[in-house]
């Protein structure tokens, strides 16, 4: 259940507050150059430090623990810690008592019978996207000639972003936002039929993310207000190019040779620093709740590499999947 | 690639003009009572014949080859068959030299090297989806007390489904549509952290049905322009209770206690009746492409079952996996 | 669970006395030649009729009922079933309450909770292997300049087999027997290190047939009286012929670029007419019971074809994995 | 391919002489007590400086990295690592040139294009049963009421397992023995049908350990030698107690109520000290080869423990498959 993919396989783990956290990388090609700094600026781009996220800058720096020799992919799996510095568990003591609204700690704590890592969030956390922007920049080396881009396009409904974020933050208050991503030099036949389509996968690990609330391809929502005469993209030439492209670039859940396209919806950072109220599991009742630190006023800044990073490791694995099908 | 599911595993086959069309479920618990009758109201709403729907109804008929004795199931794999009548192929021979705008006639050329059943879009065809209504019938018994409930709340934008419609068929169009699905009676705790939360395994499976263009839970899209104080759902009991039900019944992947709510967006129908041009691959030229037939005016008509399908899957799955954690 | 495979993955279900038994193929390469008479010669080798196997022939053809389109797969999922014909559920009434030794009766009764299919085994008949054969027949034909051969090495403990089966047969008897199966044309690299190496697969698949009971790769059990000095094969050229070959053409769970060797122990046919005593659930006393019908006196000769498609199916699925790793 | 498992899912990494081998559980249920002190009697055991095994001791001690809580398993996936010490990778230089027979090293540098980790045989090392036993020891504290021991029966044919080794080890040769392993405390009803039989999931996890060449339940081999009548084990009672346990504790591929009986070939360790030929890929000849260090003199003897934990691991699988059919 920690893990996702056919051949390009990955499996992560690790809590927020524990030692580490990481992934397992099965099916990766032998032969590809991979170093530490080739997961600087991924990470840089999720990472606090800028107007909008948390001001303590974590820095997260790769350990490859396996699969690489003399600075290449081995074809044996990929391991790749993050060890945890500067926890300091006592500041989320409250948590355990009263489950923060729009968190997890409420069905982790249900899910788990009381056994779950409650520190931050523990393996719930989204320090875990970590794991993923790590398996992405190791996808995107698999993916030659495609180029994948995402970001943000508007936040608290806005498309002046920084100054809706600053807006927010000023009222201790947070927001939430669109991505779009956006990914090309894609050929045609990626993705299976039904249950494996392209649109399939990428959702699936779209919803893997904290945060994320809905994903739409191409027209998407807007698509169910406009008429087939408009919709369906005329087909132009022998490698599928159309004229437009309300598909987002995948028809019948497979690459069609176009630009795909997708935006997702994230909801506001559940820790704000306003006072809210929660009930208390271990008095029984409604209780003031205050989330202590400084918090991102608008997670979806940190999101547009996380996109980046899920698209490319769903289509390696749908790229190596078609390999077994020429 | 055509399965889906770990537990409560279902697999599935077939085209729209070849003999048949199926699925097989494997891990379905012993001793549900099952019979042909248990069909007929799922396949009746998906089938055609109803405004705005094709007006050449299918008349569908489940067989039961395996899984089911003395009318229970007993606990070996279910395989159910939907057989293919009054197919007329030639009606479809254009298909093959000149794929249609919206469809995946050109995606499954390319994919399979021209090897493809191009007939009403063989394997790729949305009567595909009668499976998984067989497989959602089975799988709703399998969840007592819980309540899954799919309706159109609008079409070509508005929420008068029926004159918009009407008014697309008209005019030889079609338009499409927001299909929401309703969940109530769910216990905290189905769902796993990151890539098999309870949005990803629908999302996935949302994606596998033709025509969704998006899919969105609680508050979706508009969360992205909501305040964290506005969107965070004051817990009210032990429970899981929540004031608001802005996650949509999820939190961290997991049900949360709280009705669970999705949306879906549907496109317009591919096929029209609207003279269309697109690229042939016969001729190697732009050509004039009309659809025979009488279609769908609005395809979203249809999904509301259909949804109710998948989410009933998803979350017999969901349940089975629960019960290895107690 | 009744599915097995990565990319070429077979799914199968069914019972004996049942509707049909059959098999559904994901995965499955596009423009493969398939017709229904290619099934014949290896359905004829598993059938009975022949001296040592039950007289009551079965005519089993199998109906192709998706995947194929113009006589050559479609690259969609491929599905067989074949119907079961001449079924006398009267047969087999002592079964549900007195579990046959040898049989899985007893432990499909618990597991099932008495919901299980009683008639004939059901589900767990030997009869599903029919849709091995079908799955293996398909397989073949993937695995081009590959041959597969198993033969029956010895009966009873005797290299002459017609006669120890004879002797059997004379004494309402049964007996087991060793299975050799040779494949050669591989190249090197199929498999994977540790939990899909080539022995791996096919140990699971071998086991996933009823009876066998041991699986020993090229010197198998007698490596275990070795010396390394002898064992060691020593590598002649650079396509890893080697002198000798106790590996069995597998080193380190990828096939070596020698022979594959591997033998499976099958155990003596159950069902005997001799005279037996069971517990019986229903009087909760030991009874005696009396096998009917005409039984084989050695199963083992029906299980050289078996082997065949199961090395097949696990060396097509290996084949289609390497393809990614290239 | 690294991974193995349905619910209680491992998933396997490293090299021998990379920084650290590990592996990664998920599904585990939580509430469990584990400590780094639980592993080392398995690890003890499996470890060299007994007779007959590399001098060298090993001292390798887990590092317990994500999914533990307070001293019990949090329901997040456990993570362990074992670093790597003293490696010394100078001494593995000739094997890059010269493959050394009976070893994987031919293989995996044909499988990966050159790309492997030749050191010690890298990701292919024997090392990373460590891995498995550190799975097995969590794995055995999910079975309660369930033992499993396995011991050497035979090593180079011979009961008198001490003698056979040291006379072996005197010709800087080695020798292959006979590991049986036994399971009581079994309930009815673990494994299913087909592809998960109980026996097909530990004979796929006991091909994937080095040096197994064989495994039989039960009476194995020798019931290709025997008669229906013989080897058919009587029911007892309503437990599934039989008089005989040719089956070996499984029927029909499901756990029948009696001990879990099976027994593996081992070969004898490829690496021995007496000079040995191989095929050169550097220089294109046959070259003589000398293997540095000192060898065990039988593999065997550490793989009582391995096999202990892959039972542990695929039966705990098992049992929680079990879960969702009750």
């Amino acid at each position: 259940m920690n893990s996702f993919g056919r051949i390009f396989r990955i499996s992560i783990f690790g809590e927020s507050h524990g030692p580490a956290l990481g992934l397992v990388i099965g099916g990766c090609p032998p032969g590809i150059p991979v170093s530490v700094d080739d997961f600087t600026i991924d990470i840089e781009r999720r990472s606090g430090g800028k107007p909008g996220t948390t001001p303590r800058k974590e820095e997260d720096s790769p350990e490859i623990v396996s699969g690489l020799f003399n600075g290449l992919t081995s074809g044996a799996p990929i391991t790749i810690l993050f060890r945890n510095k500067d926890t300091r568990p006592s500041d989320y003591e409250e948590i355990r008592k009263t489950p923060r609204p729009g968190h997890s700690d409420f069905v982790a704590w249900k899910k788990y019978h009381g056994f779950n890592d409650y520190r931050g969030a523990g393996h719930f956390s989204g320090r875990l996207t970590l794991a993923l922007i790590a398996a992405g920049v190791i996808a995107k080396k698999c993916l030659e000639n495609i180029q994948i881009e995402a970001r943000v396009v508007s936040a608290g409904g806005c498309t002046d972003v920084d100054a809706a974020v600053q807006s927010a933050f000023r009222e201790g208050d947070s927001i939430g936002g669109v991505v779009e991503c956006i990914t090309s030099g894609l050929e045609v036949g990626l993705g299976e039929p039904f249950f494996d389509s392209a649109e399939s996968l990428i959702a699936h690990l779209a919803f893997a993310v904290p945060a994320i609330k809905g994903i739409e391809f191409g027209s998407g929502f807007k698509s169910a207000t406009m008429k087939g005469s408009e919709h369906n993209d005329v087909i132009l030439d022998e490698d599928g190019k159309t004229l437009t492209n309300f598909s987002g670039g995948v028809s019948g859940g497979i690459t069609n040779g176009n630009t795909m396209v997708f935006r997702v919806a994230v909801k506001p950072t559940s820790s704000i620093s306003k006072k809210q109220v929660s009930y208390s599991i271990e008095s029984g009742k409604m209780e003031e709740l205050s989330i202590k630190g400084r918090h991102d006023a608008c997670i979806a800044l940190r999101v547009p590499v996380v996109m980046e990073a899920i698209t490319a490791i769903a289509l390696t694995d749908l790229m190596l999947i078609r390999q077994t099908q020429i």
